[in-house]
């Protein structure tokens, strides 16, 4: 196969493109091996000119001018690793109106915009690909699209945020939910204003991708329900210990009767669960299909040289592959409907706190039952100050009934708060 | 895009090949959504025509005549899902020569005549491909020839065999060796004559076929030293338990300076290791590389749909690439020499049967300390006849002095047998 010379250009160049440019540069070798081109970055879009880059870009590949990009015929590729979804959907826009293939590792823009970019490279024939947008370099969309394309996806569960999943391992080895926090922030997991990681809003636009492009429908961020950890407490990861299970932030997308219901909180993990074992600021999505029963891919979830390597193998693929369908561009060929809320069948972990007197285990039950909840284990300590904690998991209920049930636990009078039930995913 | 319908063939029409004409007929929307293209079965390659079959072909598809397919101008692909190493290889050759695709179910054929497929490939400007030759559906070949194509892997670890990690698991709950290896009879895990399994033959081929693909370079199924689970006894596994560790079948292909080492044998494995949580007849491989840390994927490792659809998604691959590099085809690019025997670096478990008396911990050490084999953690444990035992692990050390050190201490009056390490898989 000739040599052929493919220019490309990177919007941003800070620690994932200076990544890129210089993965590009060191493994041109293999890169040309493997598809016979050489890509090179010729123009990188920056504000700033001048300052010092972590790896210097060849002579003037930095430019502050959008055009030189955009208007030049050369470039069909363009990696787009500035983040942030304004300015950067238009330039983006521009860019796949131009007829250039974009590849991107941003998100929010993936998770906010990604019919309007799929429609605009469909119109001109090229294509996005984002699979550095969830889980730097585990190639879930990949594996999703291309390996899977007949095992009609049902399920994906996922750890798909390092910085939760890194605090709630700390917590198994005791302290509370706050000094957990405080060293990640040490350490570099977590970043001084924590909101986005904690708050489960970031592993809901990752669960928003992975869930179109798992069930071949559009699923919106805000169709994404999600709860963050703060609410878990020392109490809550004591008591998973004693049931077998452990606390993890975990993302669930599920296909119920031609719906979907997308969501993230904390929930209590089996042990022997695939994904429990994850530790520290890992990542982890296991998929599950008709044909395959179940895939679990593990790896670092962040990480500058992680994202970079799946925005090189994209570029990779863009220059290896023609066609501009559901293999290289959007993955949506049906709507779908979401789930009514309250619908969503799955076993839950309540904690009550009570007073101790006899009969409240009988009127907890009592409500539950009402609602149609059983109950599988049930778990009573008394505390120090005269009250006790129930500890209850539930067999598979409709989540609707369940709260309804917690609505009239939650008025007991010796019943000290409305309780939050959180899912539990056996094995 | 317009719909092209795409004749495929099958050489077998077995529990494989009968679903793949299964999923190929049921998912062929999905598939033409994907791709643009239908792919239909209009030729299978069996001995018996007239055998019912799990899955009935359409008329006229069952044939017996090889040269029905080879000499059908309007096949462009065919999966070989028949097994065998004769008489597959030359029917596989000849559709290769005849310019036509091959998709492969087959390990021993990939990892015994590799070379020979690869070169025919190419010559005739056609694909072969193999994902499901290694784990079934767990897409291990993709990820590591397209996702990773940057990030020079230089470790994969694998648990590639299930019989071998279903009797492992099955032993930690108590039992023999025996025991455990007629459970997996009684389920289907393990067939009557379970040596190509337990022997660790059947990993061996897995991982000389990885390997390849994870260096670039050919390794050859001779020089994959293999050792098999029949001697691994409870006293083993609790050993391990002792130690924080599990009893795994690993199969380990290292790049070392250059050089290369692939073996397969029972190892001990740190219980915080994303291995070590693999339970039953699942799979696991983790792949190190320079860019991605490490990624880990899990799920069956075997079954008849699952096998299907890794056959099917390399059918819809060849359809919908082009060339036939290395991201296509052979990914060997580069000739490297095989570590030598000995220089291995890996912290080892030594078993010693001991008479129990003063000086043998001495002695013992003193053996290692000759070799430079330092001690990170012993255990002594008085035994009812008088003797002891010792578990040793140790440091990192090179196998080949390791081995010198042991051949001493098997020789020591106060020692029963001649140990035999094991590696030690850390986290």
């Amino acid at each position: 196969m000739a040599s052929v010379d493919v220019p490309v250009a990177l919007l941003g160049y800070g620690t994932v493109g200076s990544a890129v440019d210089r993965m590009l540069t060191e493994s041109a070798d293999e890169i040309e091996r493997a598809t016979g081109h050489r890509l090179r970055v010729v123009r990188a879009l920056v504000r700033d000119v001048g300052r010092e880059r972590a790896y210097a870009p060849a002579d003037g590949v930095l430019t502050a001018d959008f055009a030189a990009i955009r208007d030049d015929p050369s470039i069909g590729v363009v990696a787009e690793v500035m983040g942030g979804v304004e300015p950067t959907g238009e330039l983006v826009l521009e860019l796949l109106r131009a007829g250039k293939s974009v590849v991107t590792a941003n998100k929010q823009l993936v998770a906010r915009r990604g019919a309007e970019l799929f429609a605009a490279a469909s119109d001109s024939g090229v294509q996005v690909r984002f699979e550095a947008s969830v889980c730097a370099a585990i190639p879930v969309v990949k594996v999703l699209r291309e390996s899977l394309v007949v095992s009609n996806v049902h399920s994906v569960l996922g750890i798909v945020n390092g910085t939760t999943n890194f605090i709630l391992t700390r917590m198994e080895a005791g302290g509370t939910y706050e000094e957990a926090l405080a060293e990640a922030q040490r350490l570099g997991y977590a970043e001084a204003d924590p909101t986005d990681d904690v708050s489960g809003a970031d592993a809901a636009a990752k669960m928003a991708i992975l869930a179109t492009v798992a069930f071949g429908a559009r699923v919106g961020l805000e169709q994404v329900s999600y709860r963050g950890i703060d609410e878990v407490t020392p109490a809550t990861v004591a008591a998973a210990r004693e049931l077998g299970m452990v606390v993890r932030l975990i993302g669930a997308a599920r296909l119920v009767d031609g719906a979907f219901d997308v969501r993230v909180g904390p929930a209590l993990v089996d042990r022997h669960h695939p994904l429990a074992g994850l530790e520290g600021p890992f990542n982890g999505v296991m998929l599950e299909g008709d044909a395959i029963r179940e895939i679990t891919l593990e790896g670092p979830g962040a990480g500058g040289t992680e994202t970079a390597s799946a925005v090189v193998a994209d570029m990779v693929s863009v220059i290896g592959t023609t066609g501009t369908g559901f293999l290289q561009n959007d993955a949506v060929w049906r709507e779908l409907p979401q789930l009514p809320a309250g619908e969503l069948r799955s076993p839950f972990y309540v904690h009550l706190d009570v007073t101790d007197r006899p009969g409240v285990l009988a009127h907890v039950a009592e409500r539950l039952a009402e609602e149609g909840v059983s109950i599988a284990r049930l778990a009573q300590t008394p505390t120090d100050d005269g009250r006790a904690g129930l500890d209850v998991v539930t067999h598979t209920a409709a989540e609707g009934r369940l709260q309804v049930a917690l609505d009239a636990i939650g008025s007991l009078d010796e019943v000290v708060a409305r309780p939050q039930p959180l899912r539990v995913i056996g094995r």
